[in-house]
């Protein structure tokens, strides 16, 4: 199997038009409120969708530059491996979000906590469920010594 | 945009040759043991993967049989809207893991806690975080009822 086709089943409407604007840490993007417009076609597959507190966007990083296998990731000065970060430079560019899911009328979805770019083509919705996706008792790498630097920068800033 | 196309970057290999056999609740996934073989040209955007305790990857559902409105999900008796659920047959069968990272040698990757059918080609690696990754206060819908039943029929048996 050398090529996977798949179709846009909608589009992700946020108010960030471009990449650049976008806030990087989802932290930093909680609350912002967007919406999902699923083609008509798939109205009938949200069904018991509007139960869940949680979603999982899955979609197409349509304005990723190409792949590279090394990027400096934000919080960070030096090139870590693509796969060690979520730059969207990445060999198949597949974004990820989790959502807030806030309301569901007709095909469209209200959602919140944004860092998605205006006009993305949506590829899967799919329910967050804590036994499949939390896990406790992370490492974090790079990020972790990237973090604790930046701690102490703003430290010094604040004193 | 009515097509993307994407490529596979390497194959998964668990212990599970048809999806009949997996473990449907990755909670009966733990432990078990499978790799990741990464094409060779992405080996070096694997720098960096190893500080990272838990992945998420991407892959595509090749046993999937065509994408259904309605489908009726382990743990439940009725037809639930697809997307409220994680079954294989969605309109872009992409499928979604979180797991443990063994250990990385070369360009193959020993992973834990899979619920992924062998031979299953891989389209994307993440490091799992939990600020972009873990939600608290979960609400699951048919999920929370239907485990509710699980619950109370287990109970009648072992009484």
């Amino acid at each position: 199997m050398s090529t996977i086709e798949y179709h846009p089943i909608g589009v992700i409407h946020t108010p960030f038009p471009e990449p650049a604007g976008m806030p990087i840490q989802p932290s930093r993007g909680r609350g912002v409120r967007g919406t999902v417009e699923l083609d008509a076609e798939y109205a009938e597959a949200l069904a018991d969708l509007d139960g869940f507190s949680h979603l999982i966007l899955l979609y197409h990083l349509h304005r990723s530059q190409g792949w590279r296998p090394r990027v400096v990731p934000f919080l960070d000065t030096v090139p870590r491996g693509l796969f060690a970060t979520r730059s969207p430079r990445r060999p198949n560019p597949i974004g990820l979000s989790v959502v807030r899911l806030v309301g569901i009328a007709g095909t469209v979805l209200t959602i919140e906590d944004l860092d998605i770019v205006d006009g993305t083509p949506l590829l899967d919705i799919k329910p967050y469920v804590g036994e499949f996706d939390q896990r406790d008792e992370l490492r974090l790498g790079w990020l972790e010594e990237a973090r604790r630097r930046q701690a102490e920068s703003d430290d010094r800033f604040s004193g």
